[in-house]
């Protein structure tokens, strides 16, 4: 049986990186028989351009028939102007919301090769492997009531709800538990107990599940500490679990601790395994269509779905092996190249790594 | 005519470094002839201990008639396990909001003398200084409804609410386009307006300002986007301004940039100049009574109380330049200490600024 993978290359560098993944994935397929499907379809501002909105009800269901959907990027200045309620990112936030996606892992690993990309000291990030677990259906970016009205005395004020239900913390727990347990052991959930009853209940939900995970070492961070630690001393991280907005704030800056986020891929999956598979950056529009980003990120995306929603392991560590082949022969996007390798283009990437297999 | 500061010590090393701090003050007196008069409350743990609240009323009247606060830090394993609504750091919130002080300066600067202690590469900060500009009175920390409630189902759900007003945004804005023109005229004001409506109000009021001061160039930032750009290029930052939970993470991640975080002064101030004054760090109860937390932060808090609250610029340059001098004797402390330097204690090192002057 076939798996039906839906590709939505979206906006700005988006098309050009897919389209260098979708190779891997092809060469992949022939390597190892997968019986890979591919169907495309329109996200963000090529969304908008079509139809008007950013992700429309028909391509949302289209894509929760398929096995796995992996996405380029959204946005772009050119939808910039645009009503807020339409906005590229809006069709992110609905089809996370829409396929039930809550759990993002977002992996902020240092490649040994890349080392010296980092703006910190060597000793600070060598090694450096952590992987962060953020809620990404719920919290603030999806509470009610929300919005902006006009108070009596003629003024506006702005508003959001940060809300969490206990079952919705669990869930999100139980998958950072679980790839603590995988991996070193290690859960540090990141709150600000101290100030924000939402995620008081967040601590207590952790704390009530950590007896069911004794091979697990739970501990509690508050949120500024945690943004601090990561600068600090990256290293003391394993796996870190929070919200969808701290996740958001925190996950950012472990990537760039790497200095090359154009490397870094994630995952957002649901209960049943589903997922959605993207790099962590963005659209890049500044050096869109130029040929020269790096779409190693978003083939280590596809390497993550092939794990992670296909149960294909062998040939996502084979993909993985010829991303650090690549890196190896010193092959180097503008991104991360430094003098005396070698510079390529998005399209020498790509067919480097296929070549690699 | 007097000048009335009433000095808060608190709880941990808050004690001993404020100590150190009216030491300075003291000396600064005698040789300005400044008038000070000193008076002393009682705020957090200690406060807790005395009275069983965290800040009583009566204190934050007294606090209220004084000219100015210095503060230690609250906080300590000790109140860790009461009752959330009397932990010591609700006395922060109670003498923050009882008194108005909305406008929270949080300089990251990197004394050139402890460059090596980033754990940033050199040319990544060195001159690193930046100013972040908070909103501490309002925000999510403040706003109504919050709490844990039990839904139908039985489970309970956490809550709280992220709300601005633009007549809070407006004055804060106007805080940091003031000091963006006293400094490098470059202001960055952070939001998460692709997700969050209350801060679209935060953009739209920013920008409807901008014009108001045309030597500032105003530019716009994602909370996630700047969280990355303060590790990846934080130089390119003069002024940021931002909420109350952003400027939390984003000023305590800036201010372990310069890797000494034990260095750094805050203000918190109302509209008429009046202002709490306090270190960056927090309590450290693992090391507090030992006599070895560095009192700098503190004796450059009162530096800043000084300027910012009583018009002496001259006393708060000269005791800013003491403790420039004894960083240049090679004297430090524990937590700023590296070999070839000498490791003084606490009470030395404030002995030494006050010898320096
Ligand atoms: C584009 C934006 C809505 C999105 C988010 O805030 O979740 C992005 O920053 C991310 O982290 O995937
Ligand atoms: C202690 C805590 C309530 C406080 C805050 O979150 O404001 C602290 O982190 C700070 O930044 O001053």
């Amino acid at each position: 049986m076939s798996k039906k993978i839906m590709i939505l290359p979206g906006d700005g560098i988006g098309p050009e990186i897919v389209e260098q993944a979708v190779a891997v994935l092809k060469t992949a397929d022939e390597k190892f028989g997968l019986n890979l499907e591919f169907s495309q379809g329109l996200i963000g501002g090529a969304s908008i351009d079509a139809h008007g909105e950013p992700l429309t009800d028909a391509e949302l269901a289209k894509a929760g028939e398929c096995d796995a959907v992996l996405l380029g990027a959204v946005g772009g200045p050119k939808w910039d102007t645009l009503d807020r309620a339409i906005r590229p990112e809006k069709g992110l936030l609905k089809i996370r919301s829409g396929l039930g996606l809550y759990a993002n892992l977002r992996p902020a690993i240092l490649y040994p090769q890349l080392a010296g990309a980092s703006s910190l000291k060597p000793e600070v990030v060598s090694g450096l492997d952590i992987l962060i677990v953020r809620e990404l259906t719920g919290g603030i970016y999806f509470g009610e009531p929300r919005g902006i009205q006009t108070l009596e005395n003629g003024e506006k004020q702005g508003f959001n709800t940060y809300v969490y239900k206990e079952s919705e913390i669990e869930r999100i727990a139980r998958t950072a538990f679980e790839a603590a347990q995988k991996r070193g052991g290690k859960l540090c959930s990141v709150d600000k107990a101290n100030v924000l009853e939402v995620t008081v209940l967040w601590r207590e939900v952790l704390d009530r599940l950590a007896p069911e995970y004794p091979d697990v070492e739970l501990s509690h961070m508050y949120v500024d500490n945690a943004a601090m630690q990561l600068v600090r001393a990256p290293k003391q991280f394993d796996v870190m679990v929070t919200g969808n907005m701290f996740g958001d704030i925190l996950s950012d800056a472990a990537a760039m601790l790497t200095g090359s986020i154009g490397m870094l891929p994630s995952a957002s999956m649901n209960e049943t395994g589903f997922g959605l598979y993207e790099p962590c950056h963005g659209s890049a529009p500044d050096i869109a269509g130029q040929g020269i980003a790096n779409p190693l990120a978003t083939i280590l995306s596809a390497a993550m779905m092939l794990r992670y929603s296909l149960d294909m392991g062998q040939a996502a560590d084979a993909i993985e092996a010829a991303v650090s082949k690549v890196l190896d022969q010193g092959l180097r996007t503008a991104d991360i190249y430094t003098e005396g390798s070698k510079k390529v283009s998005t399209a020498e990437m790509g067919a480097a790594v296929v070549a690699a297999f």
